[in-house]
């Protein structure tokens, strides 16, 4: 049993996690280190954001998702440096782990685009807490306007903004869009939340620009449809807390939510390899750096160009793919075997847009409505990892459309915090409330 | 529809649903405030807290509580004055509301007996945002030493420790002891979870001292049958982060838990009436102050005694009855009937410790073990709010006693302070983990 080569993979990512499963019970001692305890199903994330979905029903425990694989150990710990030539893996704490093979697959944040205080204002959606900070925000701005029409009779028009028309967006602005239309729609008494605005910014002349153009467009009409007001050819070029400059036009706004821009993780650069714009690092086939045979670099990290010259895309089917193919090569060489240049498999490509409504491109089959939708769905539901979210997620599913319910939503966070968000609701004396006909609440006398 | 008195209600526990249920649909307008948009139910924080169930299932917006109760508004506020004459309530920004009727019913936190700097190191459990620090910081401690075992071939011992032998305490012991001996223990491979000790501090010398000696013995036996050390007549006198001190012995831990203290909330001293040692206010019989006919005071903020000389327990099944008398109360003035006063029903009362055990008081008739336990099960099923939670915990529940897993156990957070909490952990050199014999990790060897 001597000799097992050590296998350090960093992020419990799709990328990390299936070079992990794909050397379960193998002749290696496997070693991931991630910053957080949980693997996350990133294409729900806006579930959570949008209060469909609790944390716990996207995330797992990278340990309990690997605890059968008595040569896999889980780490919890930040990669924060690399020695390539000692072949060491250095944690925030200073110590060096070494290794014999090293996987990099840390993935990426979203980019402000060097405007990093619109994050402040306009938080993205890559991990959990991103998608909780999204919950509170989204929800808030609703309790606020009721608040206020309850105290004042009536209140300042409710926007949503979202910036950025690809997939993340898209979901996004429709999701909203759908809670403001029905779940809340009869729970809030003082405010028509059926009125609320949803404004997405497209930079470019349509949204979902990586699909065909008929998919687009139908996207597009499936948004409006739900009552999103979809703006192309609009930049941001502004941010701040409760207005977005588009073009030379300010835009008062409650919440604005970032759905733009890709930074691979530093940890790139750390390793002295080259990288593009968006800090990706250029890859060999293999997916390995330059005279570095035993350093890999997958999934949202790695930027390599297919054989029909585009670049394989940042989607978590790639990055399963390169974590896959990152193991099998591995072990080809612990077998003496050639290895095998990576072939990105694209088996197709979805984006929801909200209830019933989807795109998706299978293969040259273009599908959109009712049908993508269900395909999109029993797709995510069988990918979800672990047997056990995935029937709960089935379930809140199934409840959230038989009831059009939304059951995650609640607004955490602490009492100071709320003192803050209220703050620039305004006093009003008792008197104007008193003298209300009749006292009756705003309610009383018809929405708003 | 005129003069319909206008009945305030603050704050959205047990006590306040429950009055304002009482009057859905009743010729009175209610407005609920409350600083959170979420009720939640109270007796399963401590599951959250231990990673059995996610926030979400045991947490309800209050507002969809309520949304089939047209005369009634729900606000998000803080309450934080009364003007008992001018008959209003001054919420955090200012403005004053109006009322005809004022129920307050803004529960109690944990007090800390005056040393309110041991908070921080040793949190109590009221809110959802209290259970998710818990769980973080239970969670957080078993990674850490699996990680400093992998990384230097040993680890400290793990030590939790919960301050107070009431039901929170037992059931947080009961819980902790729960998963370091069964769900965890599969999961982490260099350390063995189930060497992990809890401590349970009681100062007097039983614990659930509320309950009959019997029971109480029974649930100190099954508690010890878990692996809890409960240690009686022991009171903590200083706590610091990593260690409590106990009469005069420091005792070194990973985790403190706060389970002991009771402290109304504030708002009893706002209203300017007479209060006991932990902030409660003395009511009359009909739970009004004196001199106040129109201002109630309920649940745990209210201090009354029984016929029997024994105070009102501060339950929930007290508080939802308080809330449903107090509106009972309230529709007999407008009717023109007299009031009645509030008598308490003990249903009986019931603790549990862990799976399978727990311990239950029937009207005298006393019960321990798996019948005690199922008793508490069902009840507790019964009790929560909203037909959807009931199923999902149901289910969790089912899950969990099945397969002996956590489902919720994600470690959210950012990653400062991941670095904060990891950082005492020492740096290795990577030549320690390389002269391994074979290179083998702690756990080839065996468990630690």
């Amino acid at each position: 049993m001597k000799n097992r080569p050590r296998i350090i993979i960093v992020g419990g990512g799709f990328g990390g996690l299936w070079a992990a499963r794909a050397m379960a019970g193998k002749h290696v001692d496997v070693t991931l280190i991630d910053r957080k305890n949980h693997h996350v199903f990133q294409p729900l994330l806006y579930q959570v954001a949008t209060a469909v979905l609790s944390p716990g029903e996207i995330a797992s425990p990278i340990r309990r998702i690997l605890h059968n694989a008595k040569n896999i150990e889980v780490i919890l710990g930040e990669a924060v440096g690399f020695d390539k030539d000692k072949q060491t893996v250095r944690l925030e704490n200073g110590a060096e782990i070494p290794f014999d093979y090293l996987i990099i697959a840390a993935g990426a944040r979203h980019s402000y685009f060097g405007n990093d205080d619109w994050e402040r204002a306009a938080p993205g959606l890559k991990t959990i807490e991103d998608a909780v900070e999204m919950r509170r925000r989204i929800l808030l701005a609703f309790e606020l306007a009721e608040r206020e029409a309850y105290l004042t009779g009536t209140h300042e028009p409710l926007n949503f903004v979202v910036v950025g028309g690809g997939p993340t967006g898209v979901e996004l602005a429709g999701a909203i869009a759908d809670i403001a239309r029905q779940a809340l729609a009869k729970d809030f008494k003082a405010i028509d939340t059926t009125k609320a605005k949803v404004l997405l910014f497209e930079g470019s002349d349509r949204v979902l620009g990586t699909f065909a153009k008929d998919l687009s467009e139908s996207a597009k009409k499936q948004l409006e449809d739900i009552g999103v007001e979809v703006r192309l050819n609009s930049f941001v070029t502004e941010i701040e807390s409760g207005r977005v400059k588009v073009g030379e036009d300010w835009i008062e706004c409650d919440v604005v939510l970032w759905a733009t821009g890709v930074a691979a993780s530093p940890l790139g650069k750390q390793l002295g390899a080259e990288t593009d714009k968006a800090g990706r690092v250029f890859v060999q086939p293999d997916l390995t750096i330059p005279d570095y045979k035993n350093i890999f670099v997958i999934g949202d990290m790695a930027s390599l160009k297919q054989s029909n010259g585009e670049p394989v895309p940042g989607v978590s089917p790639a990055a399963m793919q390169m974590g896959s193919a990152t193991a099998a090569n591995i072990l080809s060489d612990l077998k003496g075997a050639a290895r095998t240049d990576f072939r990105y498999v694209d088996k197709g490509t979805m984006a929801t847009i909200g209830r019933s409504k989807a795109i998706a491109d299978i293969q040259g089959w273009h599908f959109s409505g009712f049908i993508a939708w269900m395909m999109w769905l029993f797709l995510h539901v069988v990918f979800l990892i672990g047997f056990r979210n995935r029937v709960y997620v089935l379930l809140e599913w199934f409840w959230a459309y038989l009831t059009r319910e939304r059951s995650a939503r609640l607004i955490t966070g602490n009492a100071e915090e709320l003192r803050d968000a209220v703050m620039f609701i305004e006093g009003e004396s008792a008197a104007a409330i008193r003298d209300r006909p009749g006292g009756k609440k705003v309610s009383s006398a018809g929405k708003i």
